[in-house]
């Protein structure tokens, strides 16, 4: 009946996601049918119901001859959601207390912490962890300098560096901004390899003061993990911390993604019996992901790879060596321009897709059709990693494509890079454990090995058109993935 | 009877340290009476036995017919337990297994972790901590900045920077076995305050270096401590930071140990009823501490104190006003020689100490006799902080004044900047908390307010020459000084 003041207020989302969980604190009288009115509410509005919880006497704000549930429904974004709550408002005696945002609930103080590893109960501990027993190992250290990988965390600690410069889909959002993202990287880091990651969120908008502030972190960390720094400043950074560093430095938003598109490549190959020298390839957009996918398959043994930028035109401009000079001062982008292409396809993105093999797409809006997906090579494969949208609507992509992966985990072939990066530096830092070994730069071979052993997780007999890489929650990716990359470091 | 191959290697002691804990792993017939020769053993050379401990079966290297046991003990130093272990191993049928350092185990790995606060099992986990819900968080921050101190775990995050330069009596060590020394800060930090801290050791030499590198690292940090930078950069870099971050920052070598300082003179006043205006105080050292307390001092109230630098001749150099001059590029030494030495004392150490109520010091080797002490005034108070050394014996400290501090945990009064730190970082991060506040900057009204609030934690009854400082273990110190510091924030 009466909807309180703060019930509005779902804590500041300002963008639709997939999910859009809530969960709503009603009251109402305690009386035959209330509840199953309030559910038909929601149901009829099209929320999906996940669950219903009593509350806690101490937590119920008035009579016992009321009643108190937590309803926690899915919406499709924040429109739906308003318009759900009003609806249960609207049902006669039903007061709706408090409504919650599940996912701003699990970002609220942040969702790491540090722990300790050792007791620090007594003086006894204190005089060994602290003063003056540190010092001693404090020496160690200075008469030997290689005992800081056993006498320190830093052979398992790695830094998540971003200056925010692009951030999921929200561009140059700042390095706040980035600061929630990279601690769900750090999480997930912690959760699925067991590698303490601290989230650094630097203000640092240029290649030079990047390059100078994780040059003066390198004594504290294992290696260094760059991420959602935008193109072409990443590639510059990440060229110049990889030869200013002595240890391992790896740009997730481009060879992360690269590795695993590679990965669901290998595996879909497998199903159609085409081989990488002669697939026509046509990768939408030229930037961290998109560039560093091209490098990757070209190193695999592709030959026919062809870029198209998204910037210029509605579906882009197809990169060829005539364009080369126009990339004075983005060296990775005029590499690319010369070495792909072979065909002298010029045009657009229909152009390049033209008989094409494999349609890999990073862009951000949808741009093309059925018909330029039935223009491909027959069984054709496309993957989308676009945000928000992609290139093609996905229902069209999979009624016109052989084999069809995306960034999305409710279609099938879920292309993410969270396959690769906590493997990889699980393994760069434990290629450390090899006798007196520094840790290994990344190197090309890491990468095509780590790619094999996602692709190898999906068995033959569970290999399909469905099923052409493995779960995000398959534990043995992780595994698999470091084991290549420590393999990889020591041949 | 023998000594196998490892048991000499004590795993890279190099210098001694009150707490030399060894456990050493014996192997001996099962007959009676061998145990009691093996303790003898120890026991005849001055080994303190620890504990006799079992080692279960699965770790044992021998047969059903021999007997394994683990005994722990602490020896003085190196040469001492090398002794004991030679002791051990001449016992007739004795096998000294192996013998570990406890103290290095418990760094062996590092002493920190990153552990995950939400859960991340499911898919459902995934879509609201990771992508897509994580960028409705970053949305939100980008519309309103200020969620960043609720939306991530900013608010409870502090780095603590050092480059290395003053480690623990080691003096300029570097950042790498700074690591170590901060990761147990961040562990007390933890423990004591719930505080997450994450230890920066930075390859960053100097000043402007620093500055930069931590100007950078801003965005991720609810505060700064600073730790183990040598003066006089630490001047410079704190005010620095403190004049361009919008959070708190604190070089606790200076202000930590200037606090618990004040506090236990706070408490010696109490006992000997002399008063701030009136005293006469002698420090000695003119680095991080030294000028750090004398400028809390002189806030608090103190007129006439006198500072003696370490580096000239054998007893140092009192600082007056005529000196100023010599000290151009070190502001913060230029203002303490003009402001200090009210009386005009020339001279060394000794003739600071004449007559004076209360001496601190922060010297590194024994330079002063009984009859130094016994210059001073009656009811004199001697707080001596050095690393290794302090100026004057302890013993004698203790027979010729009527109070004595120490940086020492096995003499009274240990006057230790863990008392601060933990406390005043907790308040510096719960001041947030205030509805509006950013992060308050560091003020002298905090400091004093800290140095009181250690104080009160004795209670009148308490209260004596033996007991002025309450224990680093008791907890009321890390909630009053913290209640303290936001109040003082408030006001």
């Amino acid at each position: 009946m009466n909807i309180s003041p703060d019930a509005t207020q779902i804590y500041a989302p300002t963008q639709a996601a997939p999910s859009y969980s809530l969960t709503l604190r009603v009251e109402y009288p305690n009386a035959a049918g209330m509840l199953g009115r309030i559910t038909s509410a929601i149901g009829a509005r099209g929320g999906d119901i996940g669950a219903i919880d009593i509350v806690p006497a101490e937590s119920r704000a008035s009579t016992q001859h009321a009643i108190t549930r937590d309803i926690t429904f899915a919406a499709i974004d924040r429109e739906h959601a308003l318009k759900i709550i009003a609806d249960v408002s609207a049902v006669g005696l039903v007061d709706v207390v408090s409504v919650v945002d599940r996912t701003f609930l699990s970002h609220v103080g942040g969702k790491i912490e540090i722990a300790g590893k050792v007791p620090l109960k007594s003086r006894d501990d204190l005089a060994r962890v602290y003063v003056p027993g540190v010092a001693r190992i404090a020496a160690a250290i200075v008469e030997n300098p290689e005992d800081i990988w056993n006498l320190s965390g830093r052979k398992n600690t790695i830094a998540i560096v971003s200056n925010g410069s692009e951030v999921l889909g929200l561009g140059d959002a700042g390095p706040s901004a980035a600061l929630p993202v990279m601690e769900s990287k750090s999480l997930l880091l912690k959760e699925f390899a067991g590698v303490n990651a601290f989230p650094l969120c630097l203000d640092a908008p240029d290649a030079a003061s990047l390059v100078a502030v994780v040059r003066a972190l390198e004594p504290s960390f294992g290696a260094i993990q760059l991420e959602d720094i935008a193109a072409p400043l990443c590639f510059e950074v990440e060229e110049k911390l990889s030869q200013v560093l002595a240890i391992p430095v790896l740009h997730n938003d481009q060879h992360g993604t690269a590795i695993v598109v590679l990965a669901a490549l290998i595996n879909a190959l497998k199903l159609i019996h085409k081989r990488p020298e002669t697939l026509k390839v046509a990768i939408h957009g030229a930037g961290a992901a998109g560039l560093a996918t091209a490098r990757l398959l070209l190193d695999w043994g592709a030959r026919d790879v062809t870029i198209c930028q998204q910037s210029h035109g509605p579906r882009g401009r197809v990169l060829h060596p005539a364009l080369a000079d126009e990339f004075e001062g983005h060296p990775t982008l005029q590499v690319l321009a010369r070495g792909t292409n072979p065909r002298g396809v010029r045009g657009d993105l229909r152009d390049a897709l033209m008989s094409a093999d494999v349609f890999i797409g990073f862009g951000r809006e949808t741009i093309l059709g059925a018909g330029d997906i039935e223009s491909m090579a027959s069984d054709s494969i496309v993957f989308m990693m676009a945000y928000p949208e992609p290139e093609v609507d996905l229902g069209v992509a999979l009624r016109m494509a052989r084999i069809v992966g995306s960034g999305r985990s409710d279609f099938p072939n879920q292309i993410n890079n969270m396959l690769a990066f906590p493997g990889f530096f699980r393994g760069l830092l434990d290629a450390h454990d090899a006798p007196g070994a520094r840790p290994a730069p990344v190197t090309r071979a890491m990468k095509l090995a780590a790619a094999h052993a996602i692709a190898e997780v999906v068995t033959r007999d569970e290999l399909n058109d469905d099923y052409i890489i493995p779960s995000v929650f398959d534990r043995r990716v992780v595994t698999d993935v470091a084991q290549a990359v420590v393999r990889a470091a020591q041949s």
